[in-house]
């Protein structure tokens, strides 16, 4: 297994990512490439101590930017770091690539340069979002606008295997987002989908409203991929909306101002339920090779987390275990 | 104009809601009907003083409860409140109809026994949402699980009547929830929707990602119901998960309930940003009455308001104008 990771992808690239890509290495005694321009990587490596052979750097001269067309990438920035690693992963199988890059290049080039498992009829992109519970991984959140019922199967077939062996989360209970909990409910692709799900071999749990997305009721939430997409940016929004509305309550008088330093401690444990850096990154399930996409604003601890998922993706060979139990529609 | 009123709609009935229509029925000078069990009303009524002949109390036995399923309470329940009321409006182009009770029956009674205005596809349940810059109307929230991109047309023209002549807004602009802000970017139904969109008697302004619904970049947004249903019951369970969790925060410890003692008062003013009240009511749009609908956990204020638009909504003659502008497609 050869794990690569994007030493360029994300906001907080190189620093972050080279800081948890050598922890991870040492934590797991596995050998990791980082991929970027081999100066710039090597100054960042120059930070730490590890043994040598432990870390290889290879060389991309080529940097992805927010002002980069995702679906151009491919072919007007191959020497990127993450094109290079797209590209490692697509001739090795056992090998995974994790990336905190561009969402939409990611997909661009996991789907177009390396193609679907077979069986698989589309692959889907997740997220792993926090719950009361624990942690619910909802897909497909923007790879297929248009889908069909059998394509919501399947991602639920995927990402019961995603959460059974790689979150340790047994038997994972399957859901569909849809407009009521009662059977028989939602608009046509939904209550095919259901009929669907019934039968496949996973553990359906029915229907799932949006507003109890996070009340942890399933482990898996499949819907298509224009309403996890409205959904994921909805929360973002949202959340953002709610945060700064607070933050302006809290200094808007000496009183309130007092108070929020007061409260500081309890609300920065608050504050950490609401970010991804425990949770680390998430598959892009149906493409034949192990494609991890950790968060934009990942840090070193959220990007070891994501190397970490990896690499239990490659150990437990995700990709033979979805190609056997898939049930081709 | 006749005025009804639901008196046994919603969380806070029947005291807010006979509040409500107490004060404005003296605050416009206008005559109001408060449907319910006559006693029930009666005893309400007792606790304010009012010139006799302002309100009427119409007679209806029966009270809509969360267990009756929605399309079941026309024929079940004819003599409930919403049930007589609607009946009321179906037979009276000029009157208009409020109620807090159940948007389901509320939306399969209006469809159901009023009718669509001559020309509209389908009507459309609307919501008004709280933006950085005011308010925003959304729909359709639940009317039309599958919707065809003609009818989102038809969605945008009759809330940007609704917009510029009950809630005042000059020339509204009208957005369409997608995945993206750029041209081009959607499923099937957006893109076909938005070249129809751009071709319509409105202002359109195009694509709004649903992050940033709430940022105020569009007055009227359209979608098709089952997204809007679903973003609606999303905003509604992540603001319970965060205010909760929020919540447990500041009463962790006693530092944190000193500190959220101090917030108090600004407080306040940041969660009465994320309540409806001041908002009043949500309009059914397409069908051939007047029916405002006032949130389920409205009190006197915010059923006021509902009534405030009901009335504008009469005088302006919301009916006629839409039967004017309304392309048919």
């Amino acid at each position: 297994m050869n794990i690569y990771v994007d030493g360029m992808g994300g906001d907080n690239a190189p620093y972050e990512i080279v800081k948890g890509a050598v922890m991870a290495a040492k934590d797991f005694n596995k050998k990791i490439h980082i991929i970027g321009p081999t100066d710039i990587i090597n100054d960042e490596l120059k930070k730490y101590e590890f043994e040598s052979g432990l870390i290889e750097v290879v060389n991309a001269t080529e940097v992805i930017t927010n002002d980069d067309e995702p679906t151009k990438v491919i072919r007007r920035k191959k020497d990127s770091s993450m094109i290079v690693g797209i590209n490692r992963v697509k001739e090795d199988n056992e090998s995974i690539f994790i990336s905190a890059g561009s969402t939409g290049a990611l997909l661009a080039a996991g789907t177009l340069m390396v193609g679907r498992i077979k069986g698989i009829q589309r692959p889907a992109l997740t997220v792993m979002l926090p719950s009361r519970r624990g942690i619910t991984l909802l897909l497909d959140v923007g790879a297929n606008v248009d889908c069909k019922a059998s394509y919501l199967v399947q991602f639920g077939q995927m990402a019961s295997i995603y959460a059974e062996e790689v979150l340790g989360i047994k038997n994972p209970r399957v859901g569909i987002i849809n407009i009521g909990t009662e059977e028989g409910k939602g608009n046509e692709l939904t209550k095919e989908a259901s009929g669907l799900l019934k039968e496949a071999n996973i553990n359906f749990v029915g229907n799932i409203e949006s507003r109890d997305l996070v009340e942890g009721y399933a482990d898996v939430i499949v819907c298509d991929g224009f309403t996890g997409n409205i959904m994921l940016k909805l929360i973002e929004g949202l959340s953002a909306y709610i945060f700064d509305n607070l933050k302006t309550a809290m200094t808007s008088d000496t009183r309130s101002k007092i108070g929020a330093v007061m409260l500081k401690p309890a609300l920065k444990s608050f504050k950490k339920k609401f970010d991804y850096k425990e949770t680390g990154g998430a598959p892009l399930l149906g493409v034949k090779a192990g494609i991890i996409k950790a968060h934009g604003s990942s840090d070193h601890r959220a990007f070891y987390n994501a190397i970490k998922q990896g690499i239990i993706f490659s150990e437990k060979n995700i990709l033979r275990l979805i190609s056997n139990k898939i049930v081709e529609i």
